[in-house]
């Protein structure tokens, strides 16, 4: 019977651990190709623009031999007025075995996905998840720092309208890690406090300073930048100079604590220049290696 | 020797016939990959827009094999200057195997084709010809309701201006099925009848509760909205309660009749969503099915 | 070690003419597709629109069985504020084999070339290089006349600002070839005319009968029509009376001369429409058959 990834809640975490296996054996053979999807047709559906995402499912797919097609649908019969439904079921009729969605309507695919008769992955919906980035991001820190339960850490930014912190915060916390969540008061609403507070073991902090003391791990989340010029936040420098991430601000840190982004990054407004680039402390790049094996271990995870 | 299929007069019946029995093998090993394409360049030249038919295509192709290159020609060099032959010029000198293209210049392929040392596939030129469209949809016709011949389908909706309909008209003429052609007297020409009367033994009706009378196929069209706000018509609603389908006019058809739309369907204007959905009467979803087995037979049946 | 292709300063004649001789192997097998790179992953990542270069590209490696991933950064996340840089390590994050870039700033390459760990390929860089163009120019050059160091050849048209002219100048030079320039005094620079001389045995003419007297190839370049409205040129008639090639001009030349263009053509501003369509003495669908093959041995050369 056919799964699809919408959200984290679909997996178990023996079933998030098996994934991680997986990813591993992919991580090891990096530059192999492999024949496991020989035959396979994804279909990277995406009503969002997105050149990483987008070109890290790409890769991990063709990397085990499927076939890939590309759809932008912005540039698509939708604008001749089909519904996205219509526009689903009929690239269902095509015969797909993966779609790849993308789409800035939170929880859409939970609408979708009824309409296809192979697993869609969710590759980001509007605010609400972006499962492979969660998956991807504790892969990096389960081979950076073990296991997840032990752990302490703070996911720094705009998390009310992150849907990577949110496939995170469900991820961690099926884990038992100790999380915090770090933003200015202007980017939370008491709806998502209470639903924090009820949902997640999650401690709330609008101190960065406070906020991370201790930790292992800072998640930082990008900021939109357009954002910055509604009633939100005063201005670029001024939320870098209050929750932007430099060397000075991870002295309150762990000594070892590391620091990652989802990308792509606005340097000097979530995090300084460099620290992103500094080797010893920033996963950055890691995140982006280890989003193609995840995502080749998830496509072999679904495959039915 | 090379041949491309233009034009639905390309093809004798006997040839189509081939088409639809290659089809029907393909159809019945659906999901199967084939090799017979294999080292096989097809290239997808569409100077006009479309999701469903380019990944149709796409799809048809990469199953039997073939690797696919996409040019789309808006973002291209005809921006540059260039004319449109030294596109075709160029692009075969790069060594194709297939050409599939589309335009929206009615007639341009036959002018075209000469600078293709490889077949040329049209998929859809101006309001001229969809032959691809036409050989599927009498796949889809004849696996429900077996030879063509003994058939009354109505086609219904802007002939005038419908590639789709003219294909369909010239291949189901071809087999001797009885046509009627549905249509407001703002959407049709004196030409046009005169063309359909000399030409096609296509009964015309501007009642659609007359043309569907008996009928065992009823080919809805679409209508291109922005041509609801010209002089055509006076409105969407008002298209729809003249010649939208719904369950309600269908009775005067046959008992088993059966609804084709080409797509994408505008719901509640050319037909009504229940009549859509209706698995039982409509074939959009088997249309859109066909259309890769169909597309898979015609690069076979063209391979040289 | 691997190498990059930034510039045609970056190989040796010997090096030049081992690709040439790779390039003849692949002419010589023309539509046979290879096994050569296989599970080897190209990304074209073009920062500039691009037909003929992209596509050339895509052919070259999918014949010799490579995968390719395109991606337009117009799309991109550029527009989300990553800097280019970020943009070259994500990518190269994913490990590609290949990365075959084009950007509109010049000699940006060698800035962005040691962020990737796998060959870039260089597809045009601003006004600076082209380097598989004066492979390929030159490639067909040797087919049809032999050895280019006996040869005379003139390069005619806005030679200031062409990326084409300037990796020719390079490679034709290296060869000992008899390079003319040929261009209007308003397309021309002095600091360009000392770089010229104090680099390139390079003759400088402002008039075409002159410039083109028993040469052996013209090369033509392409004017960017946008230029035309702006100071440089009084208009595109004037510039074709002046600058335009016609079976005319080129009775000054050698009686066998050849004449060559990179494309896209404007006929009847750089190139009468007979002159470019005549079989005899034009090599433009030369070069661009052509292109493919230096494209295929280029990636086999540097391929690690």
């Amino acid at each position: 019977m056919k799964r699809s990834l919408i959200s984290i809640d679909d997996l178990s975490t023996k079933e998030i651990n098996q994934i991680h296996d997986l990813a591993l054996q992919y991580y090891q053979a990096k530059n192999d190709h492999q024949k496991e999807l020989n035959n396979k047709l994804l279909v990277n559906l995406f009503f969002e623009n997105s050149t990483r995402t987008r070109t890290s499912f790409e890769i991990a797919a063709k990397r085990l031999g499927a076939k890939v097609v590309n759809i932008d649908i912005a540039l698509s019969s939708l604008k001749k007025g089909e519904s996205i439904i219509d526009t689903a079921k009929t690239i269902n009729a095509m015969n797909p075995d993966f779609m790849v969605c993308r789409h800035n309507a939170s929880g859409i695919f939970n609408l979708l996905e009824k309409y296809f008769s192979c697993p869609l992955i969710n590759a980001g919906d509007g605010t609400n998840e972006h499962p492979t980035q969660a998956l991807l991001d504790s892969f990096v820190i389960k081979r950076h720092k073990g296991e997840l339960k032990n752990l302490t850490i703070a996911i720094c930014g705009d998390t009310l309208h992150s849907r990577v912190a949110r496939s995170n915060l469900k991820l961690l916390n099926k884990f038992g890690a100790k999380i915090r969540v770090i933003t200015a008061p202007t980017l939370i609403t008491k709806d998502y406090k209470n639903w924090l507070k009820n949902n997640y073991h999650a401690e709330l902090y609008e101190s960065l300073a406070l906020g991370i003391k201790d930790v292992d791990v800072v998640m930082m989340l990008r900021i939109q930048q357009e954002r910055m010029t509604s009633d939100y936040l005063p201005s670029l420098s001024e939320y870098f100079k209050l929750y932007g991430l430099a060397h000075q601000q991870l002295k309150f840190a762990k000594k070892d604590a590391l620091v990652m982004h989802p990308g792509p990054i606005n340097r000097e407004v979530e995090i300084s220049s460099l620290l992103a680039d500094d080797k010893k402390i920033s996963l950055i790049l890691d995140q982006v290696e280890a989003g193609v094996v995840i995502r080749q271990a998830v496509l072999k995870f679904y495959n039915i």
